[in-house]
């Protein structure tokens, strides 16, 4: 059996998200709160999750080094704010994305954040200066926001607020490394941060190819998931540049003058979708 | 052992893209006539084919039916065009990405084309009216791009000319699907086809939030390898849409005014890379 890490997380939100990070922090050996309002749903949620981590086990994808049974165990539920943060020293918020809920729940957490913990939220495209500003340990607080599904996507993108602490970044990526997270860390808050900037980058040209009629919906999927997208599933698109010439300066050497001309035709972003109707 | 096809393909230029088609083509069973202008080239390729036939079976990555000994004997060597396409119900082309040497090449062949035949050309930009607008037979030419390396990615984008036969498209979709690869049709000749749209759009993005000093190029790297990427190895920006809600008109509803404020930001393009100088 692995160490057990004796330091607690708590999950503020036991929807799926708040779940899948119970999961993801028991698998790293940490003991995990797990908060909601109501106490059934905190009771479905921890039978969710001992179904989820014994049906993983059988299907061999469990996480960490130790069993579902010994995961299970470090998880408990809470409806009590104040039970759930003791001695945390890192929360998790996983409430649903609307900035009036998010902010009220960082409010009620404000008095109870301690000097060195890290106060995280989920969020997918609230930065924190959208529900942290007022509080008073406003500097605690940093989106670490998770792709669904997290326990099998790594990537947790650490967005900070203009006034969080230095340590509470470097907490968030250490952290997440114990437990098998993949971190990356954004300068500052911008719209969309990373991800769904690439994303909607994507859908944007995608949707705009199926408007032209240029190819069926059907087959513009195929070219990700048949040509790029088993590129990208282990190497990122500068990555890709570099290994696809002699290095990154030749591939600009050689393509940037017709990637600029096909650049000239591309959709000009933003793009609104319409509701398909069919 | 599978049945063998005895039907035979022409592979013009025997380069690595050429020498891949070979392998591809051999493995769904087909004789294979590799051509190039110089008897030590071809020979060349030959051998490199031969090595990594019998690595990858070493390996348990090669593809077919049938052995890498059985595979080899159904690839043939010729400096001679005219041998090289006797009998053959398809060319694919795999000369060097320069518009005079395709024309050059296609209006070799143009009167060895047969009414049935289909020439393809694995060009990843120069659409048929680029290299094939003077010849008689120029409604038997279409692109079928491969994507690197096409021995372990499927996509194949087909684009037709202005002036290519339906049958020709049928054809190269029958026959792609046969070998094992993954065909998507274009409508007509569009800059980047495909794939390079999506691809560039992704780029631009990834080079402007770089360039911004949003985040570091590892990191960006990170967001698509261990975030999107392995999403699209398996499905598609579309399908991901629909499975992110409930139907992708649901996720319209959700997400399409979100996904335009952030649009409002995106780096428009097109951008000029900078060469790196460091």
């Amino acid at each position: 059996m692995a160490e057990i890490v004796s330091e607690k997380v708590a999950i503020i939100g036991s929807g799926v998200i708040g779940q899948y990070w119970a999961m993801i922090f028991a698998s790293g050996g940490y003991h995990v709160s797990l908060y909601d309002i109501d106490q059934s749903q905190v009771s479905r949620s921890l039978t969710a999750v001992k179904e989820r981590l014994e049906r993983y086990e059988q299907q061999g994808c469990l996480r960490g080094q130790t069993s579902a049974a010994e995961q299970v165990v470090l998880i408990s539920g809470h409806t009590n704010l104040t039970e759930c943060l003791k001695d945390a020293i890192y929360v998790q918020e996983c409430v649903p994305e609307v900035a009036e809920l998010k902010t009220k729940v960082f409010e009620q957490m404000d008095e109870m954040l301690s000097d060195s913990i890290v106060a995280a939220s989920s969020s997918s495209c609230l930065g924190p200066s959208m529900f942290a500003g007022g509080m008073k340990n406003r500097d605690r607080v940093v989106v670490a926001h998770p792709v669904n599904p997290p326990y099998f996507i790594p990537l947790v993108e650490i967005v900070p607020g203009p006034w969080t602490a230095p340590d509470v970044i470097q907490k968030t990526q250490s952290i997440m490394r114990k437990v098998g997270q993949s971190p990356v860390t954004l300068k500052s808050e911008v719209p969309g941060f990373a991800l769904n900037r690439i994303q909607y980058s994507i859908i944007n040209e995608c949707w705009n190819m199926f408007k032209e009629g240029i190819l069926s919906a059907e087959d513009i999927d195929v070219v990700m998931r048949d040509g790029l997208g088993p590129r990208y599933a282990f190497i990122g698109p500068l990555e890709t540049m570099h290994l696809n010439a002699d290095g990154i300066v030749d591939y600009c050497k050689r393509y940037a003058d017709g990637a600029y001309k096909v650049g000239q035709t591309l959709t000009i972003p933003p793009v609104q979708y319409d509701v398909p109707t069919a």
